[in-house]
């Protein structure tokens, strides 16, 4: 929301310059924690303004949880995929990786508990459950209470990544897992980039009071705090506008965008290609047959001839990579680039695929 | 200077939004990484925007320092004192931490060769050599020479924070480690926050390539970017407005400040303190008699008494902590409160140091 939000730069800056323009408490801004909290409260997962310590992005937050969790060796245990930024976040505290295999509800319970038995001393579990990145996949109600339960007999924290939990197409999300957390053992992080501007980077963490102490103090330790004025000028945006009306807007886009895209991949891929059929966010994850190398056919077939870019779905598994799958985004383009590309793609993947059979 | 970053922040998301408000490459914004090259070029210490880091804010290059190259029990090699934020980022990677001596012209450097040959395996040298923070000392150019020839001598790296570096009172600055630095061993921290705006979040990183490219995936993974909106905001100020002719109106208030503050503490302290006369910088250190302890007299009599608030000097401190020293900041504070503090203070420090005699 361009003009709303050139608004509220110019009000914090311009009546309120010398509080935006300096330092403010580590933790974030009061005021912005107060909205955040009363938003999450309002949908279901009741907290105060004490239990959020504002990010840089909720990136920031997958950091922080690896510095405060992870010692060499370490077991994290993920989904399979799971989101690239999160091993890279990880990775500098050098964690070992189990991952949980996925179908159409998310992580499957019974191999979750396979893992957490081989590993029970696993440092948490990391999980997208609304919309995952890459797969588009959520994770049912019955898995949310299954797998706390097991977070729970485990002795296990839960590290819930909510990024794209409110660009939900129809209906409404499962829990959060932290609104079903009687142990305070679940770390839930949220994100202002996929509502309002990752350009701002605004992003939080709700957790107990013991991790919001140890969390705020490596916060300060890694960067001071976040932007005063970015913190201020989502204040007033969500003092002045409805920033539920806007995200109606980004949902009933993202919506028909994704109704085209997966159209168009069913009217003309090679029929071989599997498409989730994602109920939000930003993401569905194609599956080829074995035999493609989707980072191949874009270096050699994608990229050149159609010119369309996708992220091969290799990057996104933390133990043996799976070579045979791509992350397409629908929310980025227009309705007239997404058909051209998805035709163009649809002619190179039928000949890449009667090559190979 | 709010009324030009509030002209700044109106242009880059009235007219530019869509570009402001959105992500952007993960090493900061091209445009304001060749503004940060010019000026450190300009300023004799030669470089290219592909050698900049933008970060948030200064203490980011800490965190990332420490992530790069610290693991547990590596010796990290500090000033004594120290700034305090730099233990703070440093101490989640568990380094242990040898110190050097200080006196008027910065660190000892007979005494920072026995430390290094105590342990030539130490990982870096971590200077902050304009306007101390704590201790408003500078490192003499003669100094810096031999700080480097040292550096070279046992293959150390050097980190170097010139966060105070711009707010000199006259003259000029002795030269950046830096530009002596022919061995690409030298990394330096800048940053916009004394200068421009600490609630902007803007800060920098300059060093050799290799440096460069794994800070740079480091700073990936720890918070995606900086904030986009506050680096084009920076970008506008710097294009349209002269930084410098703000930087000359901080100076010439701060100097006023602190021959104001340091007048009233030769004047009306009792003669065993001593205080430091910075060339620049926000800070003065104070030495007080062995006898006395800041931290008590600051909850005793400075806070309930005096009410001025000052930093204990025990905090700075890496190694054993020395408990008579103070920080003092003469920047923060009206002329009027500047007076008003330093005479209640003087009252009741000369009745506590009457006590102990």
């Amino acid at each position: 929301p361009t003009a709303a939000l050139c608004e509220a730069y110019a009000q914090v800056v311009g009546r309120d310059g010398k509080a935006s323009l300096q330092y403010t408490v580590p933790d974030g801004e009061p005021r912005l924690r107060e909205h955040v909290s009363a938003r999450l409260s309002q949908q279901g997962t009741r907290c105060t303004a004490a239990s959020i310590l504002m990010l840089q992005g909720s990136q920031q937050g997958l950091d922080l949880m690896g510095k405060l969790m992870i010692d060499r060796g370490d077991v994290i245990i993920t989904e399979r995929p799971t989101f690239l930024g999160a091993p890279l976040a990880f990775n500098p505290f050098e964690p070992r990786y189990r991952s949980v295999r996925m179908d159409a509800d998310g992580m499957d319970m019974g191999h979750l508990e396979t893992v957490l038995k081989q590993d029970p001393g696993a440092k948490f579990i990391y999980t997208v459950h609304d919309f995952q990145n890459p797969t588009g996949t959520t994770l049912s109600e019955t898995r949310r209470k299954e797998l706390l339960a097991l977070a729970n007999r485990f002795d296990v924290l839960v590290l819930e990544d909510t990024a794209y939990r409110e660009v939900r197409f129809s209906g409404t999300s499962p829990p959060t897992l932290k609104s079903l957390d009687t142990e305070g053992r679940v770390v839930l992080l949220g994100s202002f980039s996929k509502i309002l501007s990752p350009g701002m980077r605004l992003g939080y963490l709700l957790a107990s009071d013991e991790i919001i102490a140890k969390a705020g103090l490596l916060k300060l330790a890694a960067d001071t705090q976040v932007s005063t004025v970015n913190m201020l000028a989502a204040c007033s945006y969500l003092e002045q506008n409805d920033i539920n009306g806007h995200i109606e807007i980004l949902r009933s886009a993202y919506r028909r965008k994704k109704n085209l895209m997966l159209g168009l991949i069913r009217q003309h891929f090679p029929q071989e290609v599997i498409a989730t059929d994602p109920e939000g966010g930003l993401f569905t994850w194609l599956t080829f047959p074995a035999s493609i190398d989707t980072e191949n056919v874009m270096r050699t077939q994608a990229l050149p001839v159609a010119k369309v870019a996708y992220v091969p779905g290799a990057s996104f598994f933390t133990e043996t990579p799976e070579h045979n799958h791509a992350r397409f985004n629908y929310s980025g383009q227009s309705d007239e680039r997404i058909e051209q590309g998805m035709l163009a793609l649809a002619k190179v993947l039928k000949s890449e695929l009667a090559r190979k059979a």
